[in-house]
């Protein structure tokens, strides 16, 4: 069997998320392993390195499958292109070992939240970014971020109660950034809990409203409570950047 | 009676075009008509800058609209914007003098045309940006924008047949700018025929292809022949950008 690995874009506003759910609920995992049959002609199974939720995107999510077509590794790039609906696009389609898992693989991941900080919305960004209308200290939503670097439990930033194996994650590198109306939180660990970007996003608002104060950040991550994070803020604003093995 | 001059932005995927058709077409105009009559309680009758075809874009469409409701001209921005559809946003509303009038007293109008120059498309351009997935060459067409600029009569870069008072019309900025994988072809004048700006881009792209030179567009002007120039490009790469006055 011969493992392929690809690299996709999406524009998840039409979709119920990236994992494959009951037939009728469109699904990127769905759209991507009905492509692949009809290409193959075989049964496909798309791994994906994690679920994205309902309304987030992609740019670099990354995915594998096994088959026995004898297509060229790189022509399933037009291949899948040409039959997929315009918010769905790979970019890439290579071979892998036999042993690489998108899912278990992975070192580590990006992801970015776009918030547009402005009195009225635009409607070229109205699903890619969480409208913000009053003024964010980004000073100290800036100060606030660092706190999140390092190893953590991310306990008060999840959205699940599902006891996973460990809530302790490692986050790499998290930034916030303003430029022009936008504000960009970009966001890299080795894992991330159910809606942890999205809570850790809705918590540096909370900062740049005054509510809290940056150092409060360390004090909620102690606490493990995820009463005392900030909300989770809408899905459209996330996206997927980058996933590295 | 009051002038109310708004600025507005929309993404023109879903409309066909600016102005005003029968009943049942989704057009900018009747939206804007029909949530201004619920504000106003008052027939409302909206005059823009100009058209843009189904499919274009515009981030500063003018468009002025009298009315004797008692409304601060500024209050109109947020009950427009509660009500409009999330592709219409209006940026702006202010009284204007009562002989201002969007169409007749344009001094200059901004267009801008975007190219993704790249071999897989974006999804996130999808409706932004027209994909060109081979070469260009971008120092050629930066030449050839040069050839636009001034007063020309502009029939070769018409898509009408209809015979208006003067096919003569002055260019006053043309620019073409790489930036990364998209082109940027910008176009300032006093005035554009039917479809000219998607003409001119047609015609620059035959140049960046190789097909015609840079100084063949001094001829395509001079033959005043359609048949001369360039194809018509999609309306998605669109977007009027600004109305001078």
């Amino acid at each position: 069997m011969r493992n392929i690995k690809l690299v996709c874009e999406y524009d998840g506003t039409a979709y119920h998320g990236f994992q494959r759910q009951k037939e009728d609920i469109l699904t990127i995992q769905g759209v991507l392993e009905g492509k692949l049959s009809i290409i193959t002609k075989e049964r496909i199974v798309v791994t994906g390195s994690g679920r994205t939720d309902a309304g987030v995107h992609a740019k670099g999510q990354v995915a594998n499958f096994k088959t026995t077509a004898k297509i060229p590794a790189g022509k399933f790039v037009p291949a899948l292109n040409s039959l997929l609906p315009e918010d769905i696009v790979v970019k890439s389609a290579e071979e892998a070992e036999d042993k690489f898992h998108s899912r278990f693989d992975v070192k580590s991941k990006t992801y970015r939240y776009t918030i547009l900080n402005h009195d009225t919305p635009s409607v070229f960004m109205r699903n890619y970014a969480y409208v913000i209308p009053y003024d964010l200290d980004i000073v100290l939503m800036k100060e606030a971020v660092t706190h999140f670097i390092g190893e953590h439990d991310f306990s008060a930033f999840s959205g699940s109660d599902t006891v996973t194996f460990s809530s302790v994650r490692n986050i790499i590198e998290c930034k916030c950034i303003k430029c022009g109306k936008y504000i960009y939180i970009t966001v890299t660990g080795d894992g991330f809990l159910n809606n942890m970007v999205r809570i850790i996003v809705g918590t540096l608002l909370e900062v740049g409203k005054g509510r809290f104060q940056p150092e409060d950040i360390k004090s909620i991550l102690f606490s493990k409570d995820r009463k005392r994070a900030g909300p989770t803020v809408p899905a459209h604003g996330l996206c997927l950047i980058k996933v590295r093995y």
